[in-house]
């Protein structure tokens, strides 16, 4: 039998000590735990971003791993810390809404309040909820205690909305959902979405500080991409983005803002997409 | 029997490859071990919060963790390779002060000059210590070399001085010992220090770029903590620290610098904190 | 017998998940893989920092390590993903150059193209053959399928210039190959190659923004050097280095590109280096 890695995704950072400490506090309860980081690059609170990176990245890990998700901005308030089984998987965090794309993306949730002190750091500060009830409660979940024993069945869990793009007289309105190390923009639509839409005349449009840019190209590579042009690509996570070939399409596009105006149109005049055979 | 995790903290960041030479050097020697990472996201030469961040970590790692500290400004000098005992923890690094407020916490140390280079790498540099001594004593013992053959007893260890407050007419004077990830100003005040002073007519103030801000709440939450407001917590590591809700402190206090200005006074007229229940 | 450690070499940063998801994908295939981070922090597609940074850490790990190197500017093409052996050690990346110096320095490569899709994931994307080709690849190595099975015999593979010192009428030309943390500039000049123009009347000059600064001492270690001048120095590594006690030379020479001219003449009227005598 082999043991269930635990996967850190935290907003925590790098320069500070807390994901350290996260480690040291599971190496303390299991000391044969093997600690996987997923990211600690989360921009601070960002529930969306954490949300969608774990949803992108959970299928990657072996089954029965066990996500600690410590993106917490209600941590000390009575927002209940999870434990969900879902799938083949183990997500352990507060019920804020990081969860639950994910969890449904699995299906057939069991959820359990956190609610057995016994099984925590004593005291439990207000202010590190990540060190003091979840980092033990996944150590000692992949010691192989079951989760009935950890918490009591809790009926649902709260739900983040990811924001879906939106209708208008023209076409969709999108965002952007974050941008990467890169520089590449990735959107609020999926592939299937954007496969509906990838028709003759229809067209990307994005605001820029100074001018808006209509991007005209899809390629299936950033190799194939032309230079000097932004593009459209489908993500390897199934987004739809916004790229630059050698380039970052954020500083390309002279963006200010992620909060920036994104749509897609399909008026009469534009033309189509031109798109690539891909590989 | 389980082997003693080795905990690295080190100033070397993410950019470069040098914590990653470190976990060579240690797997090479002994290929079992187990690293955990502490943090790499030291400043450069701050000596001050690596030994904080090494105080406050400490005891949430398990019993004989071997802590390989590298934040070395005087690497290729004569000062000191140490190894120490105290308390149940093992700490390999330069004698310039930053394994002393830690060990003064464990007690009872027993100091060790590492001057045995036969268990150095060959040839030493004078650049990287880290690779070339303290990596290797660090990896023998965590093969359960003893203390004695790696090094020779020391009687003495250098001391840092964390800024203490100083006292003055009207209060405290204190410091920013540093900023979190979050923008938190963690200060130079302990939990139990600022209970003495923590009464009516006791103001905190700090110097701003353009004006002074008093703060007179304290919660015991983030969530707690009003909005657009700063306030004063204690935070999990037993400081006091100035937060405002869901915003970083330092850019919302507009400061341009560690070196501003913080003091605590207790003058006739101004307000108590109020302070809330806590949870 | 003891499993070789994969060990991590790519451009993904720290904020995105990828670096994670490589060992999502490593720890489904191989669940005791162990795995080490040599750094993500290369910046985008900067091919001649990774193959220095692999060059110069490579000898630091185990034998039969297995390098998994991850900066693909041209994924999706059809250039080849590869696995080499060289020396003792096993590198896994595209074949763009990035592996070429360090297979040079191990020497008796036998290196084959991954052409096995049934050992890849599938599909396999056109953007993240970390993910789908070189990360499954390495988890199989790890578990001892030999290299003949996992790809075919490829005859060579692309060569990666790393810019070499120019000779002039005056001296030697040469760059900056990058700038560590620290902010030390590591140059195109090895040891060796310095070692036969440390003489009188040789000088090293570097353009400034407004000035162009001429560097004059050489010092075994950074504590020896004098303050607040900029000193040559053999960094760990084996190159000569640029740096300033204490500070970012980057920051003291006011540098704004890596662009900059530097160059090392031997003209009549310049001093000697002064050089110390090490230790």
């Amino acid at each position: 039998m082999t043991a269930s890695p635990i996967v850190l995704l935290t907003d925590f950072g790098y320069r500070d000590e807390y994901a350290g400490v996260l480690k040291g506090v599971i190496s303390s309860i299991n000391p044969h735990a093997q600690i996987l980081d997923l990211t600690h690059g989360i921009l601070p609170q960002d529930l969306v971003r954490a949300s969608f990176v774990l949803t992108s990245s959970v299928s990657y890990f072996p089954r029965s791993s066990i996500f600690l998700v410590v993106v917490d901005p209600g941590v000390g308030t009575s927002r209940k810390p999870l434990l969900v089984k879902a799938g083949e998987y183990f997500f352990i965090g507060p019920d804020n809404g990081v969860l639950s794309s994910v969890v449904e993306q699995m299906g057939h949730p069991r959820i359990f309040e956190l609610n057995h002190p016994e099984y925590f750091l004593s005291p439990v500060s207000s202010t590190f909820h990540g060190r003091d009830i979840f980092a033990p409660v996944a150590a000692r979940l992949s010691l192989g205690m079951p989760p009935e024993e950890l918490g009591t069945p809790c009926p649902k869990m709260k739900s983040l909305e990811i924001p879906r793009p939106v209708k208008t007289d023209q076409g969709l309105d999108l965002c952007i959902l974050f941008v990467d190390t890169f520089g590449n923009l990735i959107l609020n639509l999926t592939a299937e979405q954007f496969s509906q839409w990838k028709q003759p005349g229809c067209c990307m449009s994005i605001q820029g500080k100074n001018q808006i840019h209509k991007i005209s190209t899809v390629c299936s590579t950033y190799a194939k991409a032309p230079d000097n042009e932004p593009f459209l690509l489908i993500s390897s996570s199934g987004y739809v983005e916004i790229a630059v070939k050698n380039q970052s399409a954020w500083k390309f596009l002279d963006l200010e803002s992620l909060e920036t105006r994104i749509w897609l149109e399909a008026s009469p005049g534009n033309e189509a997409f031109p798109v690539d055979q891909g590989d």
